[in-house]
């Protein structure tokens, strides 16, 4: 994908930097786990140096294919992933596995689960796995993953994948920057998930129908055939239903090729550029708008943004007319 | 709440407002129904003048109490807010109902439920229910639903209720703003629902056991007990377990009285205003991100992003350089 004298441009970059930026760089690109743990928690820590290393890492980047796969809880996703994981080992590919965990923004993602599977990999280099859960209430989760993908990428590791519950906007954002989206569904779900499921479904790229050796594999298949009659996607492809026992390791690799599939048919139909641009758009935005909001923050600092707040809870102020003096207040101080 | 000097400036800003607004807020004002769904639209859609809007409606707001509910699908969050809705009623209060689904951001939320609903009160506008859907890519939920829970209490409605699926942030976001927080439980979960408990276990301030006549709701009780034995909170209030069977009106009037204790325990304790500036705090940051978004958003029109967004796909850029570029450039042209 990227041109090769970007690697060279990078190297004259990376000169420039502090050496343990360098060190640690190429560490992590020579395959140090250790490296590659602390690359991760600077960027996802938004520590000191976090932007400047993930500038000196993207010349590296554009070579991971990146999977998201996405369902409600229940559905089995981590064992999923986890047969996935294996497969592409068993390829001689190296994974990286980034699990969101959205869900629990006050205890800091149930971890316990990741832990488990952590050991069950941890003699296998060839696979990392990293938890992530939601940080602070400013959202940003979708941002920090793209950048902890960004560094696994940047690692070397051939393939990356993103597993996220199902649910919510989150979810969505993360799932989004994904080169192919895999969307989880289990036979005997209530109505209720019937109606998450109507949420999820149009980003679907690959449907999985884990479990299926379940009572009602069939009619949740002909329900994902009836909203594919419905309406067509704009691309011409149509999702592929791979039906799995991800506890028994059915079926897994199935969805590798109906994976390797859907990447065969952007790469011929050459809409995978096409879609990297609209992910960058998206990306963009989102990146501006957190990089302006820092600019706003570092404005408002101590005091400033309570004594605003009082101002408000007592209605001294109307809040509308206050953020857009503030907006303008930025411009100012430049 | 509000001083009463408030009320006499707000006219005064009023008289220089198009006349069509001022008709429409004294309309709004005096409980018509179809000016509080007009103004509603205008500021959910961000139609032309949502900001004038909002400026000239806070004057008026500080007055309903606010009571956010959230729970898994399948909770039966939409039965038991009808209950309290109807039990508000009878009291001669009026109710406005702001139901969120951000489980469906392709579709614009599953209204269908709704629709029955709101045939169902029809004949009372003291009730007023409003669904709302997750819109764009950009979250801004919270903030939207706050924005309409603002016209809701400068339209006079005594209690406004706050309704959403209880996964993600966008939830404990929206919940956030709330005066009363209540989580709404059922017996029977399976082990991940208790996973996504863990998350909203703490921004409850009420607990409900709905389908409590089911079997397990003595051992939720018992869980929920096990945590607030671990874990004190740092205001001293110990979250009531209420236990409801909403479809058949059961313990309806016991939520309504645990809502009215925590209300009062936040009086004396001078809690509410100190809540009340948090919430803004927090919620002036979010106005400002998006403020932020429309500065970042108008300085890249048309072909703009898309080229960047190229450019980056490309790798001939790195997007976190560029990020920087664009907000120097921003202080720059003003």
């Amino acid at each position: 994908m990227r041109p090769d004298e970007h690697g060279s441009a990078q190297v004259a970059t990376l000169s420039c930097l502090a050496p343990t930026r360098t060190i640690l760089i190429d560490r992590l690109r020579a395959g140090d786990t250790r490296a590659l743990a602390r690359a991760i928690s600077t960027v996802e820590n938004r520590a000191p140096g976090w932007s400047d290393l993930l500038k000196a890492l993207f010349p590296h980047t554009g070579k991971a294919r990146i999977v998201g796969l996405t369902g409600a809880p229940g559905a089995g996703k981590s064992t999923l992933v986890d047969q996935l994981a294996k497969h592409y080992r068993k390829q001689n590919q190296t994974v990286g596995i980034i699990a969101v965990d959205p869900t629990s923004p006050y205890t800091g993602g149930a971890i316990l689960g990741d832990r488990i599977r952590m050991q069950d990999h941890y003699s296998d280099p060839g696979i990392y796995i990293r938890s992530m859960a939601t940080r602070g209430s400013l959202g940003g989760l979708a941002r920090t993953t793209a950048d902890v993908a960004t560094v696994l990428d940047a690692s070397g590791r051939n393939r990356v994948l993103i597993e996220t519950v199902g649910v919510g906007q989150d979810e969505v954002d993360i799932v989004r920057l994904a080169d192919v989206t895999v969307v989880i569904l289990v036979p005997g779900m209530g109505d209720d998930v019937q109606t998450i499921k109507a949420g999820i479904m149009e980003i679907a790229d690959i449907f999985v129908i884990n479990k299926s050796d379940r009572e009602g594999a069939e009619r949740v298949e002909r329900e994902i055939r009836a909203m594919q009659s419905l309406d067509a996607r704009k691309d011409g492809w149509t999702p592929p239903v791979v039906k799995t026992v991800a506890s028994e390791g059915k079926g897994t690799s199935e969805l590798a090729a109906a994976i390797a599939d859907y990447e065969a048919y952007l790469q011929k139909e050459n809409l995978a550029f096409r879609k990297n641009v609209e992910n960058w758009q998206e990306r963009l935005v989102e990146m501006l708008r957190d990089a302006m909001l820092d600019e706003a923050r570092a404005q408002m600092d101590g005091g400033t943004l309570e004594r605003y707040a009082a101002e408000v809870a007592e209605h001294k102020r109307d809040p509308y007319s206050l953020v857009e003096e503030i907006v303008r207040g930025i411009g100012e101080l430049k």
